[in-house]
């Protein structure tokens, strides 16, 4: 196994993303935009998304240089790296998101006058553009960033690069690359929950203003120009749906990758090369995944006689199709007929990257059945609206819950399988597999927001009703196949989660945890806590934030009556400034929580008690995110049936029920219960990067 | 230490109890009921009550014969005993909720007419002496059944009991006395656990129900005799919140006498004479904290210039005080000089006692600021009220998550104090000195419905206003005070599950149990699904149950139109039938998987990862219940406050929305919530029962 050449494989898997994204986006640019009213909305909503991000990044600036300094003074020698690796992380994670925001922005518009002037398959293809732009500059970067660091650890070694694979020694890994490596996730991974929460926050709170005075209230429909919110509702599917979503998704395929490198380097295995072979396994199948993914999207075509739901699957299931399948070749080249631990060889690992991949899609089509229109729990939903929203939230709330059961169960089948199939290795490429053909994967899921904008843009810019209705079919198939994008992104969460904190273990050199000794149990008891109260801080913050915003379009309505009369212009800036200044304020604490817990823990309990904490916020952020996830999108689907449904019509009983399940449930699916994933992968990152400053400070 | 001499005190202390539960009984039979209408429909609700508790306990029976005859299949020799001490403390919980009832059912007529005749001090005095009736006979019960089982399996082991101190041996604990013990608790839990979700069922479905429609929709207040499903909500308070607390603060009583019991006699000392200081010294301590319970109670008495509220405190104030004073000479006199562990002795014993006392105050502190009126937390729900049901729940959640963190951090430090100064006994006494003075405290918890129960005889039979005034303040001043008795009950319930799964692993003789075994690591987060899995079928259950009965309500009110002008009688009956239908159906399956769970895993997965489950169940579960007990006491308080305030008024949109938000709370607080304390208990002893089973089976 040659480092170089894996390298240089990783590099051109990175250059084919990032090229690609390029070529896409020159294209995306040229379609045009012709209505000028929609030249006007789509710059109000750009200006509002760009301002957005340069204030949440501004303010970002102070944590990251509080931790860089952390970082820097509290190592020693070449571990101080890590604070250069960080802020990488931290800029490659913001620029995940920005690259998202600004094609999305770019893209709204044009899939509305693509709609308008040629119809479904010309919005599909401009949409889902931006989508796979998305898609492969995440990847892309991903690679690009773990290369630089990776690249910077070889050199620093003193190692001669062109005859790496032969000089280097497991001190060079543990001194040096490692730090660097994790350094590197703790700014991905740490950027991106502010992301997530920053723009959850600012999106829900705008939503559930606009929707609870215009829907409820004034009885306008959604995406209404009177709206005075509509504006900030708009930006916040840029800023939370694309921008929060794209560094969210950045950092699992970062943490994916991390966790399997890292877990690969601390494994006692005999033979350096087999060490190796372990580390640099996870690019290369990242590479593979990349190109099975970019044939995957270019198999995305929308054809007249074709529904877009079925060019979206044909495009997933190639690229899962092919990775799967492309596994086995790769692997028996990097193993040969070696093996590592129990005899594992490269059938073993290649059977645990298949068995990560099975369970991801095990869980999307778990969560669409919870979730999907048409299906027993969201039905019973609809039902329940007849009663009144009390009903309604109760029975949304027990069909959230009793969905973490059968996705839990399929999560433990994968982790006792992939680990014996091959060892903890094996659960660091099942959680790997999961997120291989991430590329298109999210190409389908960032391409709904396109299409939900594109629509909300036709209706405020005064398209007629049919632009509407393309633009709500695009939607609906996206929220379909984002479903199993989301089991990915949970699953995978999970596994990693274990891979790190059981290379923190390793790290620390402990040889066991006794989980009934009592610190632990405390950790893990306490640790259960850290997902509740982290979604009590991102949920009540757009509580906080939606009750000013609701004051305000009241009073808006209250003291301009011309506004929905049509003959007074609302004052949309207002709306966007008070989200903007809820999303910034709160968006702190619940971040820096996260961040310091397993440092206060770590130092003043000892590293068991740590290991037990991380444990506890692994098993609880799992079912919880899949709680509220799957609660969230169980009553957006039943208010879809109720609106869709021509016998109970809006403004009835039973939609008003509806629509209070769906603004409650938005900040779970889109504000906490996505957060968590990164949560509980971020605070084991914190326990790996914090290890030589515990192993020096308890005197290991 | 002589046996006998234990088991002559705990007599006594048993007897005591019992015999003020009858004397107090007497009494409150002998108080008069004048009104004809009030007795009528006293008797209704005493007539459904009982009916709903045989159907439920004649349901039960087969569960029990299943369950029995396993344990008498299963086991070999004597401990195939455990099979007839399931049935006992089968029978003991199922009495215990019994005789709760019946003197509640007797109590609120009473307390109505008191209240009428003679004012406020003299409605106290009725519905606290039934409240006491309760507490006593719970705990008087709890010894007595231990007891009966102690001293049979003492005799069995045919050691004379007249000097059985000298001959008895570890084998005769191990192979005879624990199973036995162990046999008892599991079928004091499973019971408990069937009672608290059927009764929960019961009364929220009717509450939920009866809310529903006559407040928010037919705008008639509470308890409105034309209100159809006023008699099934009036009944539901009684199997609810009256006969299923009972079962389940048995339940809780027992369990943490035999988690320190067990503890004590798996725990590896030096003589034994140290280990039967350590099995006996908690029934001890039992019956000091029955005398102290009964001075408390005793203190009890309201005058004209003292507050209902300052009579309740005193009284458990006095009771706590004054046992953990006489813990350190008790535990003096059992230690003497001798010590075990690391130097374990008399005073860090009695320590660990006082650790859990100040603990379970401290969380119940911290649970009357949360969802105590005109806090803070409260508050914030009242003002979220004015932007409609959304915010109301987003809010109402919110708190209820944010809770946790403060609840579980002292429960965290409870563990690791109590483990620092007493090791995992430590951890047992202070789950068990939470407790010790669960006399008082169930009688304050159990006084709270009957003052419930006579405000709404009081308003159905058409009493003056005033009468239902004075009601209201007794009901209020015990809503307080309760939040401090849930406190005690989830904190020990945590510690009790921990010494009830580390005695498993004693008992299963492994020496360690590594957390970051891919095995144990499945099932914690695996376990961590249970609670939500229970909590989402007993929600979905009272969701389903109330749907029917708002049905029903609705069409009698649409069908005889004479019921709102007064001019006809609703049919009460019907609505008691389908409470009672709904319990009595779903109640089943959630107690069947937390008994079945342990076992499956245990037998196919190994005792590893059975370990790993229990603590998953009980992180996630301690977690949850604070969480949904929580949030559902706040929106019951944000509920009373708007009512309370004038200028808000009933029937605006704000009380609309508190309605909705108390409405989602009722199933949390009284259904899901405290049914998870005994969950996570049952779960663990299940576990211990099967561990001579498990251990034969995986050839251990």
């Amino acid at each position: 196994m040659k480092i170089e050449l894996v390298l240089g494989i990783t590099i051109l898997g990175s250059a084919i993303a990032l090229i690609y994204s390029f070529i896409r986006t020159k294209w995306i640019n040229k379609q045009p935009v012709e209505n000028e009213k929609l030249k006007q909305i789509s710059g109000f909503v750009a200006d509002g998304a760009m301002a957005f991000l340069a204030r949440e990044y501004k303010t970002l600036l102070t944590f990251a240089v509080i931790v860089a300094a952390f970082l820097a003074i509290g190592n020693q020698g070449f571990v101080r790296l890590q604070s250069a690796a960080f802020i990488v992380g931290a800029i490659c994670s913001g620029l995940a998101g920005y690259i998202g925001m600004k094609v999305a922005t770019r893209a709204n518009a044009r899939t509305t006058t693509a709609a308008a002037n040629s119809g479904i398959s010309a919005a599909l293809k401009v949409a889902f553009a931006s989508g796979s732009v998305m898609g492969m500059s995440v990847v892309g970067l991903a690679l690009f960033g773990m290369l630089i660091v990776l690249v910077t650890g070889l050199l620093i070694t003193g190692n001669s690069i062109v005859n790496f694979s032969e000089t280097i020694t497991r001190e060079d890994f543990a001194n040096v690359i490692l730090p660097i490596i994790t350094g590197f996730g703790l700014g991905v991974s740490s950027i991106a929950l502010f992301a997530r929460v920053g723009g959850g926050i600012f999106t829900k709170a705008a939503d559930v203003g606009a929707d609870l005075v215009g829907k409820v209230e004034a009885g306008i429909p959604e995406d209404d120009p009177r709206n005075p919110a509509v504006i900030a509702d708009n930006v916040g599917d840029n800023v939370g749906d694309v921008a929060g979503m794209g560094a969210d998704l950045f950092e699992s395929y970062v943490g994916a990758i991390i966790g399997a490198m890292v877990l690969g380097a601390v494994l006692p295995v005999d033979s350096i090369s087999m060490q190796l072979t372990l580390i640099f396994l996870p690019l290369v199948l990242c590479v593979v995944g990349i190109v099975c993914s970019l044939i995957g999207i270019l198999c995305v075509r929308a054809k007249p006689n074709k529904s877009p739901q079925t060019a979206l699957n044909t495009g997933m299931f190639v690229a899962a199709i092919l990775t799967a399948i492309a596994t086995f070749p790769i692997s028996f080249l990097f193993f040969g007929d070696a093996t590592f631990g129990n005899g594992i060889g490269a059938l073993n690992v290649a059977l645990a990257s298949v068995v990560g991949l099975v369970t991801g899609i095990g869980i999307g089509l778990i969560t669409e059945y919870f979730t999907g229109t048409n299906k027993r729990p969201v039905n019973s939903i609809v039902k329940a609206c007849e009663t009144g929203p009390a009903t309604t939230i109760i029975t949304g709330l027990g069909i959230g819950m009793l969905s973490c059961f059968p996705a839990v169960l399929l999560i433990t089948v994968a982790i006792v399988t992939s680990f014996v199939m091959a060892g903890l290795y094996g659960i660091a490429i099942a959680g790997l597999g999961m997120l291989l053909t991430l590329g298109v994967q999210l190409a389908v899921d960032a391409y709904g927001p396109v299409a939900d904008n594109a629509g909300g843009m036709a209706e405020m810019a005064g398209f007629p009703e049919e632009v509407r209705v393309i633009t709500d079919k695009l939607d609906a198939v996206g929220n379909t196949t984002a479903a199993i994008g989301k089991g990915f992104a949970i699953g995978s969460a999970a596994l990693t989660a274990i891979i790190l904190f059981s290379a923190f273990k390793e790290t620390m050199g402990i040889p066991y945890i006794d989980i009934t000794n009592a610190w632990v149990i405390a950790g893990v008891i306490f640790g259960a806590t850290i997902p509740f109260l982290f979604s009590a801080l991102a949920i009540i913050a757009v509580g906080k934030a939606a009750f000013y915003m609701v004051e305000e379009v009241r009073r808006q309505f209250r003291e301009k009556p011309g506004i929905l009369k049509n003959t007074e212009l609302p004052d949309y800036k207002k709306c966007v400034d008070i989200s903007t200044a809820g999303a910034l304020k709160k968006m702190m604490l619940p971040g820096v929580i996260a961040v310091i817990t397993p440092v206060i823990v770590g130092f003043a309990a000892g590293p068991e008690m740590l290991v037990g904490l991380l444990i506890g916020v692994t098993a609880s952020g799992v079912v919880m995110a899949i709680f509220m996830a799957n609660s969230g999108g169980a009553w957006d689907n039943a208010k879809k049936m109720i609106e869709a449904d021509k016998s109970i019509g809006k403004g009835s009983p039973s939609h008003k029920a509806a629509v209070v399940g769906d603004t409650v449930g938005d900040p779970f699916k889109d504000t906490s219960g996505p957060s968590l994933n990164t949560l509980m992968k971020l605070m084991c990152i914190v326990a790996l990067v914090i290890a030589p400053m515990l192993k020096a400070f308890h005197g290991m």
